[in-house]
């Protein structure tokens, strides 16, 4: 009997010891970020990650206060040299002249129906407002989210010719999926249409609905013919989810300060500062667009104007540096920047 | 051998019975409403969760559109004769006359400073949400939750003399419940204050503050004199979370319509409505306030008047009826309605 018991004890100490070296193995395995090189942008979002959801770390934050928020263009999916959802504006442009036919010699419409490409890319933001404005409101919630619904199916960008959300940065995707298998809770906070977004936001990135914050149109209940009541989008701006407009957009729509934020241009200045500002741990990060072969480089900090409202400035960079935010490098940082990438 | 195999089948087949039974004890123990009396209201709840829930059910709902939504004041919680943020409100008073002086002798703030109920009593709309507005803003959205957590831990309703937040409705908490046990997630839509009600909503009712959509004023983003960061509370409305704002609101910060909506007055018609007019089984519900012993009647269903800007009026009972909504009667379908009660 005593035979037997060694050999069990034996026995068990193997089994354990294997267990232990598969775990490790297992664990060694699982790096939750294989698209990132290892460097300062990777090491700062694992420690951030293991600080804030190791029981008994001091800088532990409970469950359900676990919350990061994500500009979407150009932090989570391309958005150069054009924002896909303005894409999907000036495509419905003919249906809007269609329907009022009226517009068909009214400027900026008139412009965009001649096709004249070097005359589009010459609009200015006023135009680009007013198209936004004309194309995404006069229709009930329902019938705008068949229409982005059918674009996003439909749609392919100019230069990889794959449909927008193929252009999804993997190296994010990680992060979000990271985040969420240690509690937190991801939202995106764009500048984007938020009724936009939320079309494809859940099988893009995984996050549905209701954790999207953006800009948004003010909406009326109305009725239809037969009675049935509708919800349809007006040409009133209520929230202008941009700049300062972030933070404020993050009170109303979650009532949290956020633990950990990412953002790209200087649009996402307030929120980023916003998050940093809690106490306690908290991670701001900003994507720098710094790979001219197999994405983009742009922005003043790379000496190149850039044709977006928000950009990435000198003035951004010296404030992510004095603040602690950590900047990301599309180039050194990321081994593969989409899915697609060998 | 042939006599143990035997035992151990029989022993096998004793355990799957004696499991069996437990089984159905157990379920038949765990009824999830058993402040509810066995009547429409009961069953309408209960086939709804069944008919949504389960797998194979033509009703079925996957469990990411499992929305409910609630109204508070007279849903949820006591709100008659006044409703508790109102009190708030006036409890604020003192401290608002004392930062700004020039209001002691201004109406209606002069008023309220009088502590002359009869006086305090007959102010108008009008002059509750001048009230309302000085007493909301004017601070940081932190230094507003630090109020209003202190308010709720100090402040007693007059006829209860207990917290507001124990005047929360017994057979409601078990509703909320249910529908969480059963992957919904379940929502505050109130025309009350979003700031003021996410500060109790958790400990009160289990909804965590980004699941409260109510009336919002404006906040500003801004710096202190230290350079950080704050947002502070405007006396400005952005959203007005009543009647028609119930379904714009729902859009605006969930973006889905719901499968179940509770209201108690004019000022949920459209939410009920709306919900309602959804596609597959939808659950409208109304609380009518009928037991003058218990909690108390009014309403002009009642015959008796109603100082809520909101009230359940014969017109509303005529649409519920005619729209397959389901009345609950507070006297007849719920056994107790707090939790205190014996």
């Amino acid at each position: 009997m005593r035979a037997n018991q060694f050999f069990d004890l034996g026995r068990t100490l193997a089994g354990l010891a294997a267990c232990a070296l598969v775990s490790a193995t297992a664990i060694a395995q699982a790096d939750p970020l294989p698209s990132w090189n290892d460097g300062a942008a990777k090491k700062a979002i694992v420690d951030f990650v293991q600080a804030t959801t190791t029981p008994g770390s001091a800088q532990f934050v409970p469950a359900a206060e676990r919350i990061a928020t994500f500009d979407q263009d150009g932090t989570l999916w391309v958005s150069h040299p054009v924002y896909a959802q303005l894409m999907f504006c000036f495509d419905r442009v003919p249906a809007l002249v269609k329907a009022k036919p009226e517009l068909a010699n009214k400027e900026p419409f008139k412009t965009v129906m001649s096709g004249n490409r070097e005359a589009i890319a010459k609009l200015s933001i006023r135009d680009l407002e007013q198209i936004a404005m004309a194309t995404l409101s006069g229709m009930t919630v329902e019938q705008f989210s068949a229409e982005v619904k059918q674009w996003m199916a439909e749609a392919k960008d100019p230069r990889w010719k794959r449909p927008y959300n193929e252009l999804a940065y993997q190296p994010m995707l990680e992060v979000l999926a990271y985040l969420r298998a240690n509690g937190y809770r991801t939202y995106i906070v764009t500048g984007g249409g938020q009724d936009f977004v939320r079309v494809y936001s859940e099988s893009t990135y995984g996050i549905p609905p209701e954790q999207v914050v953006g800009s948004a149109n003010v909406t009326s209940y109305g009725y239809d013919k037969e009675g049935r009541p509708f919800l349809i989008k007006d040409p009133k701006l209520l929230l202008n989810d941009d700049n300062a407009g972030k933070p404020e957009g993050i009170h109303l729509m979650i009532g949290r300060r956020p633990y950990a934020a990412f953002g790209n241009s200087t649009g996402d200045r307030q929120m980023l500062e916003y998050t940093k500002a809690g106490s306690g741990l908290r991670l701001s990060m900003l994507v720098l667009h710094d790979d001219a072969v197999r994405e983009y480089a742009y922005g003043p900090a790379q000496g190149l104007p850039d044709t977006h409202v928000g950009t990435f400035t000198q003035a951004l960079y010296d404030e992510a540096v004095r603040s602690g935010w950590i900047v990301i490098s599309m180039k050194k940082d990321w081994k593969k920047i989409f899915a697609f990438d060998p």
